[in-house]
């Protein structure tokens, strides 16, 4: 379990003589309640939570809602800008803001490996509620099991988040028409190379951090100005390239970018250049490409660019009819050339 | 990972030669495309999750919604009368149901091992669909993360639930009265004792089998006919001690059971007797304990047993005034005693 410890590049807790899980915290019995009650409750505490049933209960107006879950294995479980906690909330929160949802309430289920430090889950939990905070949601049910040393990595946390979606919303893969604009909100590339780089893979110090940020606020602030919004998405694993590849394909539409006007930060240029990565394949955690037509796409880039997590927002590309169910990239060098899905593994465990 | 498949007392996947699971299947690029479209989508099949996006959409009407999840680290994987699969749709099904709520929709993540079996996967997730369909829940949204060899357990599945409350409905921990009966829907132990048996660990065969079902159904015809049922739940881990402890406690109320009235099958207590377990504390995945006004409480009882998964359905107890939190068991002797929360771990990863 140590590992996991030192794995952690910016681990902000001591290690040694720490209290530690051990296999009594799953048995569901008193040691349960106390892990529950110690370092759960006392940082999720809202009353949905507080009421100690297995599930929540909450209200909804009639209309449609969103749901998406996701697990998080990522490794190392800390990294420059973000944590698995923070990562956790933010993955699940611009999930659902991305089908033009309000993103409310959230489930958190934790697989926890025996010898696991009371104080590093404190960690994780307090930034979990810090990145709730930020999203304006309520993390309101949960669930811990434990696993024997050596059948988990420290850490595994599944989140699943629920919201309303916003009225008249029609916000989805499929949606994307010829003539409309990409938009992207910033630099590719960050969340990957920093995780990398907190692994020791780099072979080099690196100051690159994460970008793990919840979106739900841009994403709500561009959604009031304009019904033209016909797709959102975040691209994590797989990256942009494959991100795009996969609304050109539910839209039956082609994408067109431009490869010079793809924002990445120098610093992780330079280490994909070295390591032969390319940024279009690298996972994001705090951005959105945006798909708007072409009316609407000044004013919704403007909208972005006021945000935090968007002032780097930059039209991309545009989507056209033909060849249907393809990305293609303009190059620095004039040419055209065909962007694929990635294909086999680039890097692991990166969320 | 062969001892997965070892493990496994019924697993029915033959192992040789099996097209494994490899990093590659969690990149979010063309390999997790292709695992996502052979091996979830033609089973989970259903327009939510057939759409493509990273989660789904669905109208609610206006009201109130329960919501509930658990990750699965059962081991074995798979045990007579059950398996991860099962258990994970079963298991959620019922948190849900226990609040008084129509269970819909369902999410699953999976956190699967390097080297795990397609056939395998395969098996776990007709199993969960043939759960889903008999519960009549859909399951909406999923994600799949992989891990090297030696940081997980074969497969790990969390499931998070969502339902609507049937109107009028209040079913929680805290509503037991003085007065109120205690109905359990039938034997306990079976399933701790089955995955028990399962793992090779009690020295002898067994053909006790996992009570792994979802009791939704049953649990919406006891709500259509009685207005006084106070609490639902459902005890799994810790087993019906620690269940009446968290109801005595969140109520503040005494719970009494007898010790005589308490279905134990006799298998069960056999094995329970030679290991020295005390049913009272060994999980059940297919019960319920109903709290309900002594009024309606042989209504509700005879609903019940119309149930295939009530049929033994008994009160066991009754709820009084004092002393306050507390559960008090009159055994067979003519004494009584109390019976405490589970302390420490009595078998590790059950569910």
């Amino acid at each position: 379990m140590t590992d996991i410890e030192m794995e952690g590049a910016v681990c902000p807790v001591p290690l040694p003589h720490n209290k530690q899980i051990v296999m009594g915290h799953g048995s569901g019995g008193k040691m349960s309640a106390d892990l529950v009650s110690k370092i759960f409750m006392p940082v999720f505490n809202n009353p949905y939570i507080n009421s100690g049933d297995d599930g929540a209960v909450f209200d909804v107006p009639a209309g449609r809602m969103a749901i998406s879950t996701d697990s998080h294995v990522v490794s190392p479980l800390f990294f420059p800008g973000g944590d698995i906690g923070h990562l956790s909330v933010c993955g699940t929160v611009n999930d659902v803001a991305v089908m033009g949802a309000k993103p409310l309430y959230m489930t958190a289920g934790f697989v926890i490996e025996e010898g696991f430090s009371f104080d590093v889950l404190q960690t994780i939990v307090n930034s979990m509620q810090k990145a709730a905070d930020e999203a304006g949601v309520s993390i309101i049910s949960g669930d811990t099991k434990i696993v024997q040393r050596g059948h988990a990595d420290g850490i595994y946390i599944n989140t699943t988040g629920i919201g309303t979606l916003f009225p008249g919303i029609n916000i989805n893969g499929r949606e994307a028409k010829p003539g409309d604009m990409v938009i992207l909100s910033g630099n590719l590339g960050d969340h990957g190379i920093a995780v990398l780089g907190a692994r020791g893979e780099l072979g080099f110090e690196s100051d690159i951090q994460s970008d793990s940020a919840p979106l739900n606020h841009m994403i709500e602030s561009i959604i009031k100005i304009s019904d033209e919004i016909h797709v959102m998405r975040d691209p994590t694993r797989g990256g942009l390239a494959t991100t795009l590849n996969e609304i050109a394909n539910q839209s039956q539409v082609c994408i067109t970018i431009n490869e010079d006007s793809i924002p990445v930060q120098p610093s992780v240029a330079s280490v994909c250049e070295m390591l032969g990565y390319d940024p279009l394949y690298i996972a994001n955690e705090g951005k959105i490409v945006v798909i708007v037509s072409e009316r609407d796409s000044q004013k919704v880039l403007a909208e972005m660019k006021k945000s935090k997590y968007g002032k780097n927002s930059v039209v991309i590309g545009l989507v056209s009819e033909s060849p249907k169910n393809r990305v293609l990239m303009k190059t620095n060098f004039g040419s055209t050339r065909v962007v694929d899905v990635l294909t086999g593994e680039l890097l692991p465990r990166i969320c």
